[in-house]
């Protein structure tokens, strides 16, 4: 597994920090395509959590799985006019097939609005037909020149949901029932705040009505895009004949939304909660949340002790006060490494919490629980040990989530700062600035170009600042709205 | 949903009738992409079920889940010449990328053996590193001309695992253990009893050593391969230089693995087990187990009837009976639609079990359960049903797998036939046909020329004839093998 040298720390290099983190605690590796990774199974693990959670989530908010194909006629891309000016320079694009040239050449899916809609007019006659809500995990393909490990792949993993309803309001409602199921997500299970918000006319996908997302605050202060919920209008249905006939009789366009998340999110756990030590992950996503080692030093104490974290584990696996959620347990009984080598380990890898069970905790009755998030060991006693672990590990979830919010609390500003401190804060240590925006795009151009920030959002009722700002940050001209400027990931 | 008109018989158009059952069930459509289809949420549910099932088979073997590139360099496909001869002609290739030529072009994998032991050649130094035993949930793309579908198209879901080992017969002990969990997924889930054997040489994956399958008969009397389980031998880790130091200092090629089953599965569970009313799925794999049906005419009555048929829903999802796994019920209250036109598509649809809900059934305090399998009714009183409805599920799943079994062993030759006899059957009724085989694979070549009939298998002892055929039953010369002999799809 990994070698004993530390990890380069986040205060001297946070970028290198994240990519020795993932490689070495063996999330992912790369692979010999250039911008592809291979998501190993310590971050598959993490990631197959994600996947049932969110599942679970969609399915019991009426939501339905399907699959469509991968490849899209190069013609789909060109009906919607923003969503081929968004996708057509990140296209990968098979030319031949069975040996032979393509008559169109088809293209590997960016992100399957254009397919679906398409098949949603084959199956929506009626009012009756609608609301569609169906959701498909699978992998997409992005043109990427710069990549990241998990943040920024050519290929990724995702879901990615599509709905077609009757009326505006029916399909706003579900972009932004998706927004609330996403923010709920990633705070309960992540343990990663986010800020949620509309999307600005140039930082919306290409092709919607209206992008709403969620920003969630990395260690380097950058935002991170988490998930984005599309209301997409008419837009795809008009470009792709999806219409019904409603109640009254007449023939409608239907109203869709689009929403998604993706692999990038196990990038986000690591950003928001690793430290210098190695990775930190919430017990409800992690694969393993209990690491159990026994410490021998004889053959006789092996075998002793073996037996011990064997009855263990049956004990924390067997308590049913989760329901049928088990606490997930494993043990490391390899022989000829170091108890503190296994801990090294166990900790770049992320396992919330480590049982060490030597000779004399055995005559105690008792173990050491040691916390991955504060370091912190306490003496248990085996006696009613599973409830015990069971409420350790919820405080740990707990604990993150509050760590992090707190966290992000101190690099947000919400007093009014001038242009000129902003590019300083941005050069510098960056920040989530809430500020004043007279809403004129050039504005928001200008700033990037000078600053690399973006308006991440307007933020949603809950995130805004009181009393409201009054003032544009940029040109002192009455703001039309308050925003969170960032720069992100 | 559905129109109300007859589907074809089995009998008229076995091929005919697959392809409406499936299209009219919404288990699948066919998208714009040729060859490509799309699943649908009524097959894609059945998908996600055999999905939890293996995965939680091969977890409990001590497999871990991972994700490896969709591309791989065009040259990796190069490097074992069985495998580039045996999938070359099916590839699907791009070319194009961001908008540029690419240097090499990248290859749509249509399996990942090249692409992943690339890896653990990476990863794989000691015998300490050994076994890696991993598998992965993935699309993979074979450039098919004649599409059918689940059967066979263009682009499939499956899962791939892929291992490696220290020494041969650790390698063979994987192949075999994976092909008894096939074996036991589909005769224990799918009710699809298998033959299971080792390929012959020509029918072998491009680049194993040995190849072990399961065949089962459909009602049409072909056999479906429905999953196979590879011992690669040495081939790959000699292609893709992947060496370990063994205990002894000397340096070795791993030996590897890989077996695979895939949305095809779904095809074959319509063509065992649907008849001409529509599907019938095992009540294990079926996303719905009971439907309930209130029956009401008066709106006064409508009301009652829901409220009772809510009660009983929830009377049945709540029994523990078998444990975490709890009864699937949906109830079906569209208004509009009568009594008789939901039972038509509910069978359509494959339910396993209808529970009609009447005003009379409720004063007498009982339902009317129908059963999909033999579609017979029985009236249950509603005090105590939950283990009743238990009791009758467990019995569809075990009729249903008695049954094909009856229907295979019915449609079995295991008396010497000659060679003309033999092609009547092929040209005919079909069978599976158990002869002797000299061995020589210019028979076999022969014998598929002439009759379109392949070696299916040299079955495993428990599926072999007593006493063993002692001549070839196309030379007459001495048998090497028994073998048993079918049409495929």
């Amino acid at each position: 597994m990994a070698d004993d040298k530390k990890l380069t720390t986040r205060q001297a290099d946070f970028s290198a920090w994240y990519n020795e983190l993932v490689l070495r605690s063996e999330l992912a590796d790369y692979s010999p395509v250039r911008g592809c990774m291979v998501i190993r199974p310590n971050g598959y693990g993490i990631w197959e959590r994600m996947q049932r959670a969110l599942d679970g989530m969609f399915k019991a908010t009426g939501h339905e799985n399907a699959y469509f194909p991968l490849f899209i006629p190069e013609s789909f891309m060109h009906k919607e006019a923003e969503h081929v000016e968004g996708f057509a320079p990140e296209l990968a694009v098979v030319t031949h097939g069975g040996g032979k040239e393509l008559e169109e050449p088809l293209v590997v899916r960016p992100t399957s609005e254009t397919i679906i809609y398409s098949m949603y007019a084959k199956w929506v006659q009626s009012y009756r037909d609608l609301p569609i809500r169906i959701n498909q995990w699978a992998n997409v393909v992005r043109w990427e020149m710069r990549t990241r490990l998990f943040l920024r792949t050519m290929e990724f993993l995702w879901q990615e949901g599509h709905t077609a309803h009757a009326t505006h309001d029916e399909a706003e409602e579900e972009t932004r029932l998706i927004l609330g199921i996403y923010r709920e997500f990633m705070e309960q299970w992540m343990a990663m705040p986010v800020v949620t918000g509309l999307k600005t006319q140039s930082e919306k996908f290409a092709g919607a009505l209206r992008t709403y997302g969620c920003e969630a605050m990395m260690q380097d202060n950058k935002a991170l895009q988490a998930g984005t919920s599309h209301n997409l209008g008419q837009n795809f249905a008009k470009a792709f004949d999806l219409k019904f006939q409603g109640e009254s009789g007449a023939i409608e366009h239907a109203w869709n939304t689009s929403w998604g998340v993706s692999t990038r999110l196990v990038g986000g756990l690591v950003m928001t909660h690793g430290d210098d030590n190695g990775l930190r992950t919430p017990p409800r996503l992690a694969p393993i949340e209990v690491v159990v080692v026994p410490i021998w030093k004889s053959d006789e104490e092996r075998a002793r002790l073996l037996e011990a974290a064997a009855r263990l584990r049956d004990h924390l696996t067997g308590w049913g006060g989760r329901g049928d959620d088990r606490i997930r347990v494993r043990i490391d009984s390899r022989e000829g490494i170091k108890p503190g080598a296994k801990y090294y380990e166990w900790e770049l890898r992320g396992v919330p919490l480590r049982v060490e069970l030597g000779p004399r905790d055995l005559e105690k009755n008792a173990c050491v629980a040691a916390r991955r998030d504060r370091r912190e060991k306490v003496t248990l006693p085996l006696d009613g040990l599973a409830p015990a672990i069971g409420a350790l590990l919820e405080d740990i979830q707990v604990s993150m989530l509050a760590a992090a919010r707190a966290r992000r609390e101190a690099n947000s500003i919400r007093e009014p700062v001038t242009y000129d401190r902003f590019r300083e804060l941005m050069e510098g240590e960056g920040a989530f600035v809430y500020a004043g925006w007279n809403g004129d795009p050039a504005v928001e151009a200008r700033v990037k170009a000078e600053t690399k920030a973006t308006i991440r959002c307007l933020p949603d009722t809950e995130f805004r600042t009181t009393p409201a700002p009054q003032r544009c940050m940029v040109t002192g001209e009455p703001a039309q709205h308050e925003v969170v400027w960032a720069r992100a990931y």
